[in-house]
């Protein structure tokens, strides 16, 4: 397979894109951007090279505000970090015939890897089965750099790089995040990062201090809460409905902060997960990201946008007995059905995105991005080249060969709407098994309309204990009794972003993503049973829902 | 390839092996590792399966002493660091017939990969040009698990994992660590890092706050500097020697500590590199070792002993014209040559070592693993769990795929004896050209015994300039003459453990990993031109040094 993109040549065509529309310049077409590349500085792509991802975009930004600075948002810790002083150095390695006794990389000779090779779907023939079948086999060589094979290779990636990755994906990951959200202020830029559970951690120590208050969904990313709470941070739950966050809940809270009565000063940052929020599943609308970002500029907040399962969002539900709706039939049908993201509407460069393989790709790559603007993407990277260093050459190779010399950007679009329409199909099984199983006087949803999570309501007050038992015992008790029926689901409680705040509902998660399709249905079925035990209700027949004479 | 170890039984047998000293059991054949394990919990190996590395041990630890508590130590996020809630629920995954709808892991159906493989070296036939020719391809498929071809697969390693990495490797670093170092207390555990660099980032934050010092080597590594200035940690340095660090000079600075002089309390942390220490290249000998032990005993020390350079410990240097000494005759000889690790004498539980692959397998894995009592390792592992995660899965499962299916552990000690004879070769290319063009009267040096570093000290006393010009000044002068002749070396004064301490000496850094053997002759020789042009010597004809007549 020859690699369209380690030609540095502008004359590649590539007709299988489809044009999305650019007010700037000229139609981009998703797998133009391949030919459209500019000429590039080849050193970056050498062992350890640095790059600068704003010659990775293909836009131009000049008149565009730049971003606002966010320095009085910083941490001690943040702004005291220096660059690492050895690569003081690094600027003489251009020198022509210089030899270097200086950087102490091992030689690739001691490597013990010849070759690497995965095998992958060809784009359009996405299923594992397919795979099987009609995959081909993408190899990396060595010496493929040195040999004019590919710009990257066993030899570069496998040595230490940047804390941003290597400016092969990096430039991938750039692009696509131009092609996608378009961010509209001059100076924003992206970095990788080892996954985004790592972005979190980087970014609270960035732009906290012990004793902060955050704002979050009201039910929240457990992993964040556990994140923040170390370190001194805790969250401060806004109020949510079907679209997620409510930026008049979120206005009034920090409108009336009182220091006193909060034992912290206003919250600065808000993190969000806008698109299939877990445990919730709720998607915030574009109206309601405007209404959001608008908040978050009176009261001056920087906006931590996770966002591990955008590209989940799925095709509308059309309900049990209703026909499917039609896939996409272009990349720019696929790319507008697409809610805006925040950093879309970024005018300030007030956000801090989040973006990851591990939904889309693998979890295992370890591998996501970060976007934002020039200041806070320098001060990750110097954080990074002193903790995590760059995401794993090994995954980073792995991605590049697959991403940018196999499918391109066009291909990933394609395996991203294949991604789609299996979601689409694992969230209408499980509505549809809750349909049929579940005692509607009960239990109560909302279709998710993104992600991985369905996020079902107990009425509590139906309960023959209640209000005898408090609605915590009530959640343990339907808890332990699933799981004598033989499912396991998450309690809703375990999502709180402040477990100290008074609660007055009951939730239960459960996932699509995992379970074959049939094991859904079953694991439906056997939670339908449950509850209908604990709350005393007669037997529901499968597909119809008799009421008891409960409570 | 048969994998044996994925053979749950103890009946393979092996006879690569040679017979390691064990005072506790039936001596341990190096690759009999594999044949002796116990049987083990299958559960372990599957999707982010928890594991315990006590289970991966060969010897008895009964009546060993347990580690001494390290609580006092414990910074305030270590200390309130819960573990992941949803881990909760994990408990009830093993019930049989229960449908998990719980944890939000992606199917492997949506990880588009096959299979993976890499091509590489068979034992004893390790060079590069070898590898090409004679090397052999290992190929892990996406179900391999499930299939019985092996305990792990692409279905399991690319999905998401515990902090503390997966069981299938983890088992094989523990092992390992059990057969190179065999700790002498009961509760010693083995974690995995994403690197050496993220683990002193999190024992720092584990175990230090802002305010404190803590002592190291006077020149030391610079990212450790850089890594715990931005936590407020500041670095003691500890005059140094031949043999690196000084126990008398650091017995010293603690009996004379003075809260007030130092502006910090009495430090109870130690980083060091005991071999081939960055940037001396100094190593210490097992007596030394021994007396830096017994002085972190008596002032309470906690050691951070970061080993990256563990295993290039070199033959002893015979001089320019000697023969070389031959390569160890067995695993046996080549592990009795290896000075024992602070770890290996660690009866109280008191050091943490950082090992990594990125010296001696491919620094773009971004893998190395910490050994530590339980306390430490768990309190590591929930903070992976919400920053790092677990290395890379791609990472891990071609490092599996190498390390214990393909070589086990007798071909990974000769992997390791054939990296000793190339780095006594490089090194011996060094010391060669400076004792070639060097001029002895000006530069001195210790021949290195282990690592990547060649330290050289220059008599700035007896520069032309000085005492006009500053030590720095001159030091700067030298750095920019020898880039002008071509050759970039580091500059001591970028590795001072505190730059605010006044110095009185001069030192460049060369590295002899990179560059290959003419290069570094080359550039030495540069090296040489430059130092004499600087002092105002006449020129040294190769071979002779003769002494201008200089200040």
């Amino acid at each position: 397979m020859a690699p369209p993109s380690a030609i540095e040549v502008e004359a590649v065509t590539d007709t299988s894109g489809v044009t999305i529309p650019d007010p700037l310049s000229a139609p981009i077409r998703s797998n133009e951007i391949l030919g459209r590349r500019k000429k590039t500085d080849k050193r970056q792509w050498g062992v350890a090279a640095p790059s600068d991802t704003s010659h990775f975009r293909l836009k131009s930004y000049e008149g565009k505000p730049k971003a606002r600075r966010w320095d009085h948002y910083c941490s001690h810790e943040a702004k005291v970090r220096k660059g690492n002083s050895l690569k003081a150095a690094a600027k003489f390695l251009s020198t022509p015939g210089l030899i270097s006794l200086g950087g102490g990389l091992p030689s690739s000779e001691y490597f013990p890897f010849e070759e690497l090779s995965v095998k992958v779907p060809v784009v359009g023939h996405f299923s594992e089965q397919e795979t099987k079948e009609s995959g081909v086999v993408i190899t990396a060589g060595k010496h493929d750099l040195a040999n004019d094979k590919s710009i990257f290779d066993i030899a570069t990636a496998f040595n230490y790089g940047q804390g941003s990755g290597a400016a092969q994906l990096l430039r991938y990951v750039t692009e696509h995040t131009e092609l996608v959200h378009s961010p509209p202020y001059e100076d924003w830029r992206c970095t990788m990062s080892i996954g985004s559970t790592s972005g979190l951690d980087m970014a609270l120590r960035m732009l906290s201090r012990p004793g902060d208050m955050m704002l979050s969904e009201a039910y929240t990313f457990s992993a964040a809460v556990e994140t923040a709470l170390p370190l001194g941070v805790r969250i401060a739950g806004v109020p949510v409905d079907a679209e997620g966050l409510r930026p008049d809940s979120m206005d009034d809270i920090l409108s009336n902060w009182d220091v006193n009565v909060q034992g912290a000063r206003k919250p600065h940052l808000l993190y969000t997960v806008p698109t299939g929020q877990n445990p919730t599943g709720a998607t915030q609308g574009k109206a309601r990201r405007e209404a959001i970002y608008a908040v978050c500029q009176k009261h001056d907040i920087f906006i931590i946008e996770d966002e591990p399962y955008y590209f989940l969002q799925m095709q509308p539900y059309t309900g049990p007995n209703a026909p499917d709706i039609p896939p996409p039939s272009s990349h720019a049908e696929f790319l507008q059905s697409l809610v805006p993201s925040l950093l879309s509407m970024d005018v300030d460069g007030r956000v801090m995105r989040l973006d990851s393989f591990s939904k889309v790709i693998s979890p295992g790559s370890r591998i996501g991005w970060v976007t934002a603007s020039a200041q806070i993407i320098e001060k990750y990277g110097r954080h990074a080249d002193v903790s995590t260093q760059n995401p794993a050459g090994m995954s980073q190779l792995i991605l590049f060969k697959l991403l940018d010399e196999h499918w391109g950007h066009a291909g990933y679009l394609d395996w991203l709407i294949h991604i789609r329409i299996q979601y689409t199909s694992r969230r209408d099984v499980i509505l549809q098994a809750c349909e049929k199983y579940l005692p509607k006087e009960i239990v109560s949803w909302n279709p998710p309309m993104a992600g991985m999570f369905h996020w079902m309501q107990v009425d509590f007050r139906k309960h023959p204990d209640y209000p005898e038992k408090s609605i915590e015992t009530i959640e343990e008790e339907i808890f332990m009794r699933v799981i004598e029926h033989g499912t396991l689901v998450m309690r809703g409680s375990w999502f709180y972003a402040n477990s100290e705040d008074k609660h007055d509902t009951l939730f239960f998660r459960a996932t699509y993503a995992a379970a074959p399709a049939e094991k859904i249905d079953e694991g439906i079925r056997r939670l339908g049973e449950a509850i209908r035990a604990e709350f005393k209700l007669e037997k529901g027949a499968a597909g119809e829902n008799r009421h008891a004479n409960g409570h």
